[in-house]
């Protein structure tokens, strides 16, 4: 199981979003979007063993998160509308502190970054933050044992504003190790994407479920 | 310099497509502009030494191919509805068999993969054809020649249906090698960000233009 943690600096977390402007009115909700398809999906199939936690830090707040269940996922399609779409409605149901199913495959909650990397602590999981100064990934799936500690992380991410200093403490804290995946800081899908075919390369038979 | 050419088997090549509707009326216009993102966004910038040529073989044809070029490239942002509306705009004026520029960076003709492929043979450009049973592009990046070539490369890659059985012939009439970008098969535009890694990876020092 890998978990993917996107931090939506200002991504709304309440009301309807509008599916026309993701990027405005919605506060970069197409950074988030894009990352729930570079996670989920391969070409004929999506990746069933991946949860993506939107953390969504705007307004009105306050903060929710929004996962993406890759095992139970149902009508999610790769474009950014798709995903818009099922991140609006799991906005439209009353939340509370625990997880509400919202569509198939998709769950919401009041919670913030502390929180959620607390829970993953208890489980005692291995946790990545994405950063340019990281160790390169290819390099650590070169040897066997880094293999099943990434088989088996939590990797936070930022959105288009990076992690903030508060919220890098907060990672810092639960102990994550910085990882990176190359010479050029790129969009976060990207960093998705070239994160799990460093796995895929590592673990050709058995990383995906078509 | 580097191009990528996707072919849009059902993408639609005249009249006005909506944006609200990119992967349905549009004829999965969503993958084209998935590529064109991952193709020219970086973080904090954009890739300025890459065209993106979409064939657009859809309805009513005759075929055409938008081009967008990295250097001249205006008002365009990652997320899908950006790069759709560029398309839109450059489907809405005369196109002839010369190419028009559109909008700042946009570019409309009508032509076809073989008219595309055949100009690029006339200027010795090598190409590489995105196929499963390829030469995999990270062995390929550890040799010195083969980055030469690959940093000058001409890509061709299918859409969400592949490509057909003609189009595979005009590739290989046209003497693309064929190259791979790990075990498993992936989104388009995930295939577009793997090989621009290898290549940031092979070039760490010159690969992008912010």
């Amino acid at each position: 199981m890998k978990d993917f943690i996107i931090i939506g600096n200002k991504a709304v977390n309440g009301g309807k979003i509008s599916l026309n402007d993701l990027p405005g009115s919605a506060g970069r909700m197409d950074v988030l979007c894009r990352c729930v398809t570079s996670a989920l999906f391969i070409s004929f199939g999506m990746r069933r063993d991946i949860n993506v936690w939107l953390i969504l830090k705007g307004e009105p707040s306050p903060e929710k998160i929004v996962r993406f269940n890759g095992e139970t996922m149902r009508s999610l399609n790769p474009d950014e509308r798709s995903s818009g779409s099922l991140i609006q409605k799991a906005l439209l149901i009353d939340a509370s502190d625990v997880e509400k199913q919202s569509t198939p495959g998709v769950f919401v909650r009041y919670g913030n970054l502390e929180k959620l990397l607390s829970e993953f602590e208890k489980e005692e999981r291995p946790m990545f933050y994405l950063k340019e100064d990281g160790n390169d990934i290819l390099e650590m799936v070169q040897n066997h044992d880094s293999v099943a500690l990434l088989e088996n992380g939590v990797y936070i991410l930022g959105d288009n504003q990076g992690v903030f200093e508060e919220d890098e403490k907060t990672i810092e804290n639960a102990g994550a190790s910085k990882i990176s995946v190359g010479p050029i800081s790129l969009l976060s899908s990207q960093c998705i994407t070239l994160i799990l075919n460093a796995l895929d390369r590592a673990a050709p038979n058995k990383s995906d479920d078509e």
